[in-house]
Parts: C-alpha cells; sequence; structure tokens
C-alpha cells in the first residue's frame, strides 16, 4: 500500500484531530479487501454483479499491457491535459470548432485518431474538478467545497494527506512534472512540489483577475456605442491586496520536489499569460524529449490556461474564421497549435504508441465572461450541476491501444483518471484503503471499446450539498430543500433530454421515481458515515 | 422560359382577380435580365459584388457537369427526401444519434460519404417546407402561410400557376415520382399528378391525426402511475369529420399524371402508417432500378412520414440502444434501414455517381409531442423562426461530383434545391421572371465545397409575418409590434451564440445595429411590391 510521506510541517490541526476518527471507521467499515482500494458503495455493488464478466475483460486488458510493456520495456507513459472552462460542443469534433469561430483542428483529429466521450463527467468547477483528477476523490471528501480565490482562507487546499496521482506514479517509478494553472491551494504544503511531481512551472490562480475588466476588446460588444464601461472605476484587486497584505499570487513558480519553490516571472500584463503559455510547451516537449529514452515512463499533468479568458492573443485571433472578439477563440487557436507540437513530439521520438493522451475540460462554459469565454448545447454553464456544467468534451489517445474514431456513450468521471492511471503503472492493487476513492478504473473502455465503461453513477457535488444523482439514463435534480418531507426535485431522462428541458417533478404522480435513487444515495451515505469527509475549517460555533 | 400549362379547371377566381396585378407589376419591375429566374434583392446585390468569382467556378461546375453527362449520357439523377421533424442535432452526424437513443447508421455514412451541412433552413414547420422545396419560393409568396389541417378550406394550397421542380424537371425530359406526405392542398387541383409528377403514391396530411391520442406507448411516460390519459374522452376527429360531412382523407392516393387518381389503402392504425412506408421503399427502390437503364434521368421526391411519430415499428424498437418508448427513435431505425436499401439500390445499378441524393428535415422537432419526437440542441422547435425551429440537419451525397467528409458551415435554405435542380437539369436559364424565385443555384457548394455557397443572407418568414431576418452571422429575431415607432427586436451573433441565449435588443444602446437589416429588409419589401405575395382567400371585409 502507498502510504503517503507525511511532512510534519504541513500537518493540520484538522487532520491531527481527525486522526483517531478515521482510524474509528476503519475499524467500523466491512471487512476491507485485501489489496483493493476502497470504493464507493454504488461501485461495489455494480462490481459483484459483474464480476466475470470484467475478471475476463481484464485478462484481455491485462495481455495488452504486458505485450506493450514487452515492446518498450517500460510501463506507458501517462499525460493528462485539463482545459478550463471549455463547454461541451464547442470543439469541432463536438458539433462546434469552425461553427462557432472556434477552429480545433488538432483536437479534433485527436479525436478521429482515438476516442472521444460523450459522456464525460468532471466538478462543476475549477478547484473541485482539479482536486477530483488529482485525488481521485469527489473534492468534499478532500474537505475543499469552493474555487479558491487569491485572498482567501490560506489553510484550504489539497491536504497533505491526499494522495495524488503524481505520488501514486512517483512511488511507481515515474518521472512526473506538472504546468499550468495549480488552483488546489495557495500555501507551500499544496504546492504541487510537494504533493508528488519532480517539476512543476505553475501559477496558483490565473494572477490575471484585474485583467478581466481591462483586456482590450474583452467587453467590446457592450462598450461598441457607448465607449463606456459600467465598472471603469473599480479598484484594482491589488490596491486591496496592499491594504489586507495579502499575496494574491501574480506571477509564476518553478517548484521541485524537495527543493521547494522559487518565484518565476511576474505575471503584469495578458501577453504574460500567452507567453506562459508558449513557455509550457516548450518546457512540455523538451521533457518529452529528455525523458523518451529514459527506462523509467513519465507521467505530465498539463493544467493548460487555455480559455482563462484573460488572455487574447493577437496570432491567432487574426486568423480566418475566428470569432476574433472572443479572446477564447484565439486562445483556441494558440491551445491548438501548442496539441499539435505535443502530439508531433511524441510522433518524433516514437514513443505515440506507449503514451496515452487525456485531454478534458474542467467544467462548462463560464457565462459571466460572455461575450467572451466558452459554450455549450446543454442546459447551465459552470458552477451548474445541469449537464451544461459538469458535462464536458474529452478526449483519449493512444494509437495502438485505443481504437481510432470511437466515440462511446459511456459514463466516465474526471475521478477515472487517477484510477486508471494507477492500473496503467500497475499499482492499482497498492492504492490505499483508509479512504473512499471515487475513480473507477476505466482501462477496459479505453482498450476494449465502447459498452465496456464500469460507471453507471455519478454523484455529482455542488459545494458540500448533493446537487444531483445521476443513474443510468436518469438524472434527479434536487431543486432546494424538502417540503414538509417531500423531496424537492426534478427528474429528467438523459438520453432523451440531454438539455433537461422536460422534467418529471417528483411530487405527485412522479414520486416513485424517487425510490430507485434513495436506494443509491443511502447506500453512499452509508459508507460516508464510515469514512467521513475531511474537515479543515473548524465548524462553525453554531452550537451552543 | 417554362410557362406552365394552365389546366382551366383548376383556375381559382382569387388568381383570376390577380392576373392583371400579375400583369401590372411586371410592367413596373426593372427590365428582366434575358433568360434568367428572378431572384430577390438580396441577391442581386451579392451576386454583383462577386460576379466575376463566380463566373469562374461556374465554368469549373459545368466542365464536372459536362464530363458527367458525356459519361453517363445524360443529366444526373436527383433524389430529395424530405424527412419530418427531425431536429438539428438528432443524427449521430449532428452529435446526436445513439447518445440519444436513434442510432443512424446509414444516415451518418452518408453524410461521412459526402456532405453534412451545419447552416441549412427551412421554413418553421410543415407545409410551409414542402411549398419551398416545391416551388423554391418562400410560401408567403404563394398564398400559403399555414400548416394545412384536414378539414380546413380546401382553396388553400398550391396553386396551380405555382411552378414546380417536378413540372421544371418534367419539362427538361425527366421522368418524376413522389411517395409520401404531400401536405400542401388536399383538392385535385393541388395534388401531385397535376404539379409535374408523373406517378404519386401519397397521403394528404397523415391521415393519423386521432392516432395521437392512442398509440400503445405514446403517452406512457406520463400514465405511468395513474393509468388514466387527461384527454380520454376527447372526442374522435372521425367522428366530427362525419358530422361536419368532411372528409378527412384518412388514407393513401397513387396519381397519374393526366389520368387523375385513386384513393389506395385506408388508414385505420399505425401499422398501416409503418406499411406504407415499406411499400414506398419498395417501389421507390422498383422505380430507381427501371429507370436505371431509361436514356432519360429520373427525379424522386420522397416525403417520408419518417418522423411522423404517431407510429412505432415494433422491429425496430426492440433494437439495442433505441429509446423504446420513443416512437420517433423507433421510426428513425425504420428509415435509416430504407435509406441503406435507397443507397445499395443505387449502387447495385451503377448509377451512383449519376444520382444527387439530397435528405432534409423539414422543421425542427415537435415539442408537443413530448417525451416523442424529435430534439434538437438549438433554442426553440417547430413552429418558431428561432433556430431550434428553422435550422435542419441536411446532407447530400454523389459520389465524385461531392466531396467526402464535408461539413460547410455555408448557408443554404431548403427553397435553394428547386433552383440547383433546375441548373442540374440545365435548364435554370428558362425558368420564369414574372415571380422572385427565392432558390439560389448552389452547385458550386454542392461540387466546390465549404465556401462556396451563395447566401448571405435569409428571410425566415412567421405564417404571413417576417419573424426574422438572417445577415451573415447575425439575426435580428422580431419580438413583436413596434413600440411608438421603435422596432421590438432582439440581436443575435449566431456563430458566437448558435443558441440564441445572449440577445442584443436591438432597442437603447444596441439601435444602431438595426440599420444594416433595414436597408436589406427595405430592399426586398421594394421588390415585393412589384411582384406581390398571391392572394388565395378574399381579404377579410373589415374595410367598410
Amino acid at each position: 500500500m502507498i502510504v503517503k510521506k507525511q511532512d510534519q510541517r504541513f500537518r493540520s490541526g484538522a487532520s491531527a484531530v481527525l486522526g483517531p476518527m478515521f482510524l474509528l471507521s476503519f475499524l467500523l467499515s466491512p471487512a476491507p479487501r485485501a489489496q483493493a482500494q476502497q470504493f464507493d458503495a454504488p461501485f461495489l455493488s455494480l462490481e459483484a454483479n459483474n464480476r466475470q464478466r470484467w475478471e475476463r475483460e481484464d485478462q484481455q486488458v491485462d495481455r495488452k499491457l504486458a505485450a506493450l510493456e514487452s515492446r518498450f520495456g517500460k510501463k506507458p507513459n501517462i499525460i493528462y491535459i485539463l482545459a478550463d472552462d471549455v463547454g461541451w460542443g464547442e470543439l469541432g469534433s463536438y458539433l462546434g470548432g469552425k461553427l462557432m469561430g472556434r477552429p480545433s483542428e488538432t483536437l479534433d483529429q485527436m479525436a478521429a485518431g482515438g476516442m472521444k466521450f460523450l459522456s464525460h463527467y468532471a466538478e462543476p468547477s475549477c478547484t473541485p474538478t482539479r482536486l477530483a483528477i488529482l485525488t481521485g476523490r469527489h473534492p468534499v471528501r478532500t474537505g475543499v467545497n469552493t474555487v479558491l480565490w487569491p485572498g482567501g482562507p490560506e489553510h484550504l487546499g489539497l491536504h497533505p494527506e491526499e494522495l495524488t496521482v503524481a505520488e501514486v506514479l512517483s512511488d511507481a517509478g515515474y518521472h512526473t512534472a506538472m504546468w499550468g494553472k495549480w488552483h488546489v491551494g495557495d500555501a507551500e504544503m499544496h504546492a504541487p512540489e510537494n504533493q508528488g511531481f519532480d517539476f512543476a512551472h505553475y501559477g496558483l490562480f490565473n494572477g490575471a483577475v484585474w485583467f478581466w475588466l481591462d483586456v482590450e476588446g474583452h467587453y467590446k460588444d457592450r462598450e461598441i456605442v457607448t465607449g463606456a464601461h459600467p465598472f471603469h472605476d473599480f479598484p484594482g484587486v491589488d490596491e486591496y491586496a496592499e491594504r489586507f497584505g495579502i499575496d494574491i499570487a501574480g506571477g509564476y513558480y518553478v517548484g521541485r520536489k524537495g527543493r521547494g519553490r522559487e518565484r518565476g516571472k511576474d505575471l503584469t500584463s495578458s501577453k504574460d499569460m500567452e507567453d506562459f503559455e508558449e513557455t509550457s510547451i516548450d518546457e512540455i516537449t523538451g521533457f518529452i524529449r529528455d525523458k523518451a529514452t529514459s527506462d523509467r515512463p513519465f507521467f505530465i499533468y498539463w493544467a493548460t490556461y487555455f480559455h482563462q479568458d484573460a488572455s487574447s492573443p493577437q496570432k491567432y485571433r487574426l486568423q480566418d474564421g475566428v470569432d476574433f472578439v472572443n479572446n477564447q477563440a484565439a486562445q483556441a487557436g494558440q491551445h491548438d497549435e501548442h496539441m499539435r507540437r505535443l502530439l508531433q513530439t511524441l510522433r518524433d521520438e516514437g514513443i505515440e504508441e506507449n503514451t496515452l493522451v487525456v485531454w478534458v475540460s474542467d467544467n462548462g462554459p463560464m457565462d459571466y465572461f460572455w461575450p467572451n469565454g466558452g459554450y455549450t448545447w446543454l442546459r447551465g454553464h459552470k458552477g451548474d450541476v445541469l449537464e451544461g456544467g459538469v458535462r464536458t468534451p474529452a478526449i483519449a489517445h493512444w494509437p495502438g491501444m485505443i481504437e481510432a474514431g470511437q466515440d462511446p456513450i459511456d459514463m466516465i468521471h474526471v475521478v477515472d483518471l487517477f484510477t486508471t492511471a494507477a492500473r496503467l503503472a500497475g499499482v492499482k492493487d497498492r492504492l490505499p484503503t483508509d479512504r473512499i476513492i471515487d475513480g473507477i478504473d476505466q482501462t477496459a473502455l479505453l482498450v476494449l471499446g465502447e459498452g465496456h465503461g464500469r460507471r453507471d453513477y455519478i454523484f455529482h457535488y455542488s459545494g458540500s450539498q448533493l446537487g444531483a444523482v445521476r443513474m443510468g439514463n436518469f438524472k434527479l435534480l434536487f431543486k432546494g430543500p424538502e417540503k414538509g418531507g417531500i423531496p424537492q426535485a426534478d427528474l429528467f431522462n438523459i438520453m432523451r433530454d440531454p438539455r433537461e428541458e422536460h422534467a418529471h417533478e417528483s411530487t405527485g404522480s412522479m414520486l416513485a421515481y424517487n425510490i430507485p435513487f434513495q436506494y443509491l444515495i443511502r447506500s453512499h451515505l452509508e459508507m460516508k458515515r464510515q469514512f467521513p469527509d475531511r474537515v479543515l475549517a473548524p465548524p462553525p460555533s453554531s452550537e451552543r
């Protein structure tokens, strides 16, 4: 079992208090299966019902992985790319692309040459999805229920006792590196170099919040007639940061495992953000070339600032067919070129067939940025547990292992990337059993194709609250607190109505639909009592 | 110039009254260009600005057509297939298909092997689109502004003086035949055998209105708990038809040019509808085989009942992955199999490369039928001039002439199919100039590919009212009557916001956006004064 190396400097008070509770929950839990991660209850029952089939499929998968390993002499490389606020429907392969003035040629080719997921889900916002991909756990379990903002409480973030995919893969012998937007805590204890990455070049948030109000063209549509911006005298964030003595981290860091971090370049203009993207892809391709011939595989986590929206690369705005007023469309052009370079480097180094590349978006589009920003065909947007908030584009590419041209409708969640990585690295059976890991091993879906997904449910948390529950084609969406003991929820048939326009209210004649969901939710909550959510902040002293 | 053979039996009073008015308008119109159809004003200015480029392209197109003609010894065959209420987003190639439980394998292959239009537009409802495809004119010009219902006024319909695509192609030597849902008038003067078709096997409406309330499973979702239907005692349509002595035409007709029509099979159950679809494809493939070796080309207009929604073929409901409660999904399976047979027959006969097949839907999905019926990613549905009502899936297939795998964003409207057919038949220059023909020759788009479309505007009529106007990427959507002289309209950037969620109101600071639209609309209205809309019914005697 991988045990997280605990740096006592970072051990928080809350965690110390919770120690005995974890022990107690461990004793109360059902006898843990030896050498297996602790899954949530709905998965355990699904697994029990499919054990024989899955075992046969796993043998197939294992044979394919073994053949690959003997060919390349090491486990496969893994590259996870996390884009920012790209909606379901924005890429060409999702019926967007040129139609929306956002050409995405490389990503479309990547989809055509691999697997495009039609039912990939993330958490509804930025920090939560980053925690989910890193820990394989719904962020509510890690104690973080919110997007972290510069100036917020410093103790909130990726707790040192959480186990990250980088730590898992490090332990399995991988080189590990990350670039981009960290955004899971500002303190050093949260930082990537202390969370399993050998190397990291990153920003904490985006360092650009104050640019949102003054980037050229950003509000062009609203200003075109009057020339005036309604918030032109809004105080600068930096001014308030100075007043309260808060470091708003308007720049980048370079961190190295065991050697701490150094402040890198400052971020003083949107051009700096564009340059950071260029620097990232330069360093990433350099890293790939450097590690291609190593006897150890590598893991890259690239949390690109693509679609951060504060930047608007001139070079890509000027291309034919780009919506030139939309910063995001210009950034899409920049990112697409970077993706081309990344995939080309893998080909040039002859390691394309030993490298799984997964590209996902962290949540739906952020409507606040209109007329900039992303777009989705679905209802809702970033922050919602409606499909528009949580269903995001996702593409997997691995020639020889993933058959080209696939577009499975199998459900997959961003937490699954954690567990799938552990499987590929051959260390899935060494994951800890003292906590629930929500991520499901989806290697069979990747390698055997559509219909081999291993998920028939999703818990969509909205902050600390369960906002919606998916079960097969159906989704129960909570609308608010119970009224007189009757749940207030809408039921949707997501297959028939992916835009969630035709609700069956769960009250009245539709009440019966609730019952299967109650079973599912109850099993989830019972297991939560055994493995409670981490508490990072003291509870409010409302109880006398 | 093709002159419509006027059958005096069918000459209506209204038309007789209008005769002198047409003559007058002809005299008032600008000098008609010799041997050319009369286009609307916005097209004439677009053409003037692109004349040289278009002439060069037309020479390219002509060379390709000439080479094809010398290979096959005749003009190309043309097959137009009109589906019913299929929304933009419902087929697999439009991000639907299996995701929505509506597999569309053949249509997806047809799209992959040809051209999928991302910006194809129809009229917002059933009868209007049928008139548009048949006449190349916005139906408002033909005097029909409404969907025709059984029991409605008999004089409403496709006026004998309208020139149909079947008449144009007949005149050019084509065999002409139609199958399916006619729905442009119940009287014999409106019937296909009197409108240019050598043969027609058709229903007038759908003959199935009364099934909508009792087809097994149709309202399953709403009845599952109570077992009761809120309209279970609604009077039967047939009962009222009898009372008022109206023939509601609950059956099919077989018509032959010059020989009138015979009543065919009755329609007494949803099974009869399914059978009619089977009969249609049997006859269509038979017709193709029969005419394949003729020295004359053929034209087929198949207005399939696919998605009429009242039928639910058991065979296709039972397939894996089909949303079995949704009649339409089952019909999609049936239609997809029929499309497979049609395309296979063309291949078997060796005429695939000499046959243009165009498949379009007549309007967006009809929400009233929920949980049955179609679906769209766009806002609005059948009946709306919102994108969800008028943007529909459309696929063109012509191996050797249309390059495979294309998905142009060029705008195309269903009226364009009329003029494009005339061009392919070599008789475009013989179209009449005594009326506006809205259809634009889009052969260059088909043959030369994306970017060669010839349309930058669309007038979206809602009944007799101009409901919205498209100009480039922008769309002005009228919300209601002017208030104090200020137009009430929303402006959308359709490229950036295809779902029309972010309106710029044309009042206030956005008023300036109206001005270019005013120019466009004024030129359209001025030409309408020269070529007035046909009037089929006497005006209401509200003027004393």
